[in-house]
């Protein structure tokens, strides 16, 4: 796959990836997009998010934490993206667990500036209009097919849709993946999901024309480099220490060699 | 003592711990209750604030970085949680450093829906009312027999009152415990006293009908797991660090074996 | 050079070091400050920004994610400061990158309570009025001579101007210091520009009277601590654990020892 030299391109571009996010996991998110290889930006102002949404690659918002004002400033943000056609991944972090979010997700995806929603199985579930109980911004078992799930979401928004999970699953322009990398530890550390959605806006800014790949391909980098830094880790606070130190030292030979992307027949 | 169960109670249940708290330490407030086994939910938009309570086991309340919104979201969620009957724990972080913070306390204490009032020495002797100069939001040496200052304020407020320390004082129902877990290191680690008060409202959260013992039982395990961190760390970077694993991997065997708790005849 | 004495009297002291700081690196800041040994203290509220103000001993201010009301409570705890004679560092983060983030740096500036102005090559630049391109809270390329930028900055506004980079320069007072201490693994952590003017607020809590001698002697031992940590590091997740343990550890023989500050003829 020659998404590989995605890495490569982020490295030499440096591109600079605007996020609106939560108070919870933003220095994570930040930190995980530098240590990449690419350049974050937060900034929630409104007099300042059009700005500086212009002088980026790509814009990541993130329901965590919001408020009236952030969702103000992430529509403002998202209208200057699709002005300056950069791609905008929204994370409906929480989707579900209060009607606000909801009704947020729902703003947010009706304007038509959302290229790529991204969330866990029971988050993008509820987005899917599917009935689901959240507990929280955790994610809880559904009985979906999620596949269906992605592919329909995605047809009916025409946007990439990410479902996160032990298998993840990224549907778009025609197109299903699969990605299998990760591993279990991640799920005990807080803002994986969050920093998922960075790595996002990662490959995304490198590769907008091909938003399901860039997906793939991201999902895939850091569940890779996820799986080198649990092998080093006891813990959530050790694995925080390595996956910072593994998103700076993966390569493409690592991905070549333990990427798990299956692209699916629709 | 049979409150050992209560950490396999956390982890079989995984109650969700909602929190409004500052924006310093509010990530690693959320690491501490994920790696125990717990669920956090951090969120304080008015519009939500009663909802996300509303499906919560506990509800942990900061005022570190308070503005008068939080103080206003921190009411709605409290009234919530009353409704609910679910524990409310208030951390009085840095009371007596300003006029807002005290009076916000009063605002909160005197709304009738807190359950556990938390604080460090100064911050408490301060909501009792005695004479205390606070440095911020680290404890400054106080002069009070610290018992009378917990015990008094409990009955006075029919709340349960912790202050933490090296010796911490938990009174509350007509009951008075010290606990002596801890160590040196915990005290030059930033967020130490607000991660102590998420892990009270894990314990709450299962034990709802004995807040002065669940409290009492979550300071153990918090300073349980903080020495067996510190016997591991060189300084406050490496405490964090393996904190977070600690506090997944520490076991009812290892606070049968370590808690040092005291039940005082008062 | 006898500004090494500054290491023990921030240890005696131990300081408060009042921030109005982002929400990005805002813990990291608070635990470098605590790891030092001197007492961090976040407050934004306008209601208690000027009393928290009044028991400190210097106040950082960092507009990384700043906001109208950010910049309100920034210019009430700027006054309250000029009023007590503390020192007022001003982080002027991502400055040209937003015509806000511009606009807030002169209400900043001009308001007469700032002594101190640190950034990046291009940040500074940009307030010098110089022609620069800005890439987010990034430093890019600038060809101008930062020695003489941060000279005619510092006279113009009459105060003391640092400029952080591979080599630092600092201006004031008719003095000029360049710093040559550091690793080049800092500019891939976040927040090391946010952290080094945390440093710089704790000198200058001890010393207020030389505010040039006591940036060059906290960028020398943040460079000195980061050197320490780096060279025990594989990125930015180990680098992290180990600068607030180095911060704590540094004595002032290691400043004897591997400080590189050279004051220049001017």
């Amino acid at each position: 796959m020659q998404n590989n030299s995605l890495l490569n391109e982020i490295r030499t571009k440096q591109p600079l990836v605007h996020h609106i996010t939560n108070w919870v996991t933003i220095f994570n998110c930040a930190q995980a997009v530098k240590s990449l290889g690419a350049s974050p930006v937060m900034a929630h102002a409104p007099e300042e998010a059009a700005e500086i949404t212009s002088i980026s690659s790509a814009l990541v918002l993130n329901i965590g934490t919001l408020t009236e004002d952030i969702i103000g400033s992430m529509l403002i943000a998202a209208k200057a993206a699709a002005e300056k056609k950069i791609p905008v991944v929204l994370d409906v972090c929480g989707a579900g667990a209060s009607a606000m979010r909801n009704q947020s997700c729902i703003r947010l995806i009706s304007s038509g500036f959302i290229n790529v929603i991204k969330g866990n199985a029971s988050e993008v579930s509820c987005i899917a209009g599917l009935d689901v109980t959240t507990k929280g911004v955790d994610s809880t078992d559904v009985s979906f097919d999620l596949a269906d799930v992605a592919l329909n979401l995605s047809k009916k928004l025409s946007c990439t849709v990410v479902i996160t999970g032990k298998r993840d699953y990224i549907a778009g322009d025609g197109k299903l993946f699969t990605v299998d990398n990760g591993s279990e530890l991640m799920g005990r550390v807080v803002g994986t999901g969050c920093m998922a959605a960075s790595m996002i806006g990662c490959f995304a800014a490198v590769l907008p024309g091909d938003l399901p790949g860039a997906s793939a391909a991201a999902l895939s980098a850091w569940g890779i480099a996820g799986e080198k830094a649990s092998a080093k880790s006891s813990g959530a606070g050790s694995f925080l220490v390595h996956i910072f130190d593994e998103l700076s030292s993966i390569t493409e030979e690592d991905m070549t060699k333990s990427q798990k992307i299956t692209s699916l027949t629709i």
